[in-house]
């Protein structure tokens, strides 16, 4: 069992990951949000889960290597100075930070980066995502993140062979390129598929998302894996072992 | 046994239409190419399958005509002067004339049709379809085929509720769009699929085609079907009484 | 709006249903479980919704016929002695019994029996659904469902014709057989797909739940769609007009 | 380009396997069948493919030995004398022996290999193939490859944690197990998928064949590959680099 800390504990997030600790037999160390003192928190927890906001990142390292603990930060939209914050609490302590945290996704992302080494570009890759009405962009971030395995597997760079939004007179597929197609509606939670079509044979590496609480139990996953770890800066393949 | 004669018999459906015709049992009375003497095709044979070009429209319904015979006409590039012609030769014999000679497109087009009536616009309507790497345009005919059924279930305009070629900032979706999305590799025959996604449901109606075989299989069928059928213009879907 | 009144409305199925009224926008008018009084509740409803026992049957269709308001019947289990009182109440009330309430499903189970009565035998039907792990039988009652509208359609007794649990040398498929596989696995909530296998080509037809509210949410609508009907024995296919 | 011979070159495998050469612009060395000498064969090519039977396979090996060139064995229904001739033959010269020469199945293989190590058995593996309605037996020598695959992942015994045919009370799936369920029905040349089903989430890994050719041309991919290799044995993960 392991004493869990949130951090950004009362959104949308903070509230699954709670459940998650619930459900995983875990303790909840309790939450800190705007205004609180992460360093309290700290103090009585095994690690601490870090979905709060960019411009509260520095201090939240700051606790965690003051109290000696390690931190998962699934916080988004990390520009290049929070990087370089997170290097140097990497040296003090475990840190694994990830825009990512589910397992499934994680895997098949290993998956599609040795099946992209491994089959010659005349397996054409095509990816493709569902989510819900509401969502208003694409395609999506794991979209690309498996996009960019893909091209990793290749070894080429995704932006200069992405075909995306395919429509009208296309000419006929760019060898090596790898297509993205969206498509929106209902309540869908997120699937996301990888193909590769070769001659009259493909492979089809899929993730189904039923709901969002999967990204809290993997986040808690991570959680648990990163007690005890050495400094360091570590990510979500780590947890897998991949 | 149907003796079924075929203009335009010496390209790739041309091919097709002959195989077809020996796996079905029928015979098959001759082709008819450029140069040829359709009267002479049309006298030895029950029925007519014309795959050539618009250009030839006008004197093949002719000899079908003269001949008392029926004709199916697969022809694509067809305008408005073309339907005329059609219409007119109806009057006095059978003409099945098609886009898509597949029974399984056409069955699946009036199931989406039937759906698309059923289900309110709280269903959002997502089509996908992935063809070989070959092909230059996008969506695929069969695709908007699909779309329009939908869109005949909504009654809706098709043109002014489309949803093509999402990427980037696409903002939420719109209430009562249909999407199309269009993925190309291998060498893919054709699939098509249609989803309707409700809250926290789905339907998906499916169609995977495994070669262009069926297409000339459909075509038989249909010249089969309408050997016997008083004068008028018909289509596929009365070949499956739909 | 509508007001709904819930009997049984304690167990799983009775607090979903709540969810799914408050998310409609209709008016919860109470619940009645064991010992409650049903005529107090029928007193101050537009409409019933009975998820209980088939013990409770007989004194909830009185108390809807006393109040004169239509009654929507989810109940399990039912035998003959009880769709026999439903038949007689139905002559003085709108009465609706269903062994699945999800719109989704029902409109599915249309489309099978529509599609099977289109194509021949020569086109093969296969059954197919997944459900989470803890399920303990085969097929799933929707599965059988979707059976017997492939059966409907073809006009054959799907007990005589089916596949069930292929394993070990089991000879060539059967002429007009309809085949059932289950798959059991994680927290599936419920697919089925149904496939037409044909030569070359298959039009799949597919059903996913994301969780189990559609259900709720399906008698929910069937309840809105009950109130001011003629008295009368109805199914859920009315409630989509199939 | 290499030189290519195939024994047994008359059946449906050999015909494929000609057209496969053709088609990567390899040339045909030519054919040995019953009666035929294989060793005038083996002096005019670079490598053998051997498509025949197990009573030709020791003379088969002689002849490649002999010649000093490396050997495909496709041949089905090896017993343990014919494995113990191919280890005595692979310490002179190069052998890949395979029960299944495709390369997309053989990249599944190990990519399901790689996702069972990796995850641990609260994900359900479920195991499904399609074929056509003239297969005789149930699951696939394919699906049962893929099984053999999950449980070296999962380093346990397959026979005894598989789960076939699953029909009436099955009670809940037990821990651990993998699940297999075979569709028959119209012409699929074979699709065959493994589903990782966990808590709210699914990883899904599919291969779908279009035809038969695949197997040709994967034996030729072999044979071309094995050209020039160290005598030894081998098998297609070789090919892959896997």
């Amino acid at each position: 069992m392991t004493t869990i800390g949130i951090i950004g504990s009362k959104g949308r997030m903070g509230r699954a990951l709670q459940q998650a600790i619930a459900d995983a037999g875990h303790e909840y160390a309790g939450g800190a949000d705007e205004g609180d003192d992460v360093g309290a928190l700290a103090a009585k927890a095994d690690v601490l889960v870090d979905f709060s906001a960019p411009v509260a990142l520095s201090a939240n390292l700051d606790a965690a290597v003051s109290a000696g603990i390690p931190m998962v930060i699934g916080t988004t939209g990390l520009e290049a100075s929070h990087h370089a914050a997170i290097d140097t609490a990497a040296q003090k302590t475990a840190i694994l930070q990830t825009g990512n945290t589910s397992l499934g996704v994680t895997l098949l992302a290993h998956l599609v980066e040795e099946a992209a080494a491994k089959l010659g570009d005349d397996w054409d890759i095509e990816i493709v995502e569902m989510h819900h009405r509401m969502k208003v962009d694409a395609p999506s971030g794991t979209a690309l993140l498996l996009g960019e395995a893909a091209a990793n597997g290749r070894d080429i760079d995704l932006a200069a062979k992405s075909e995306r939004g395919r429509d009208g007179q296309t000419g006929a597929r760019e060898r090596g390129a790898i297509g993205f197609a969206s498509l929106r509606g209902g309540t869908v939670a997120g699937d996301h598929s990888v193909t590769f079509a070769g001659d009259e044979e493909r492979i089809t590496l899929t993730h189904n998302a039923e709901n969002r609480m999967i990204f809290a139990r993997g986040a808690v996953k991570a959680a648990e894996w990163l007690v005890g770890k050495d400094a360091g800066r570590y990510a979500m393949p780590d947890v897998l072992d991949l």
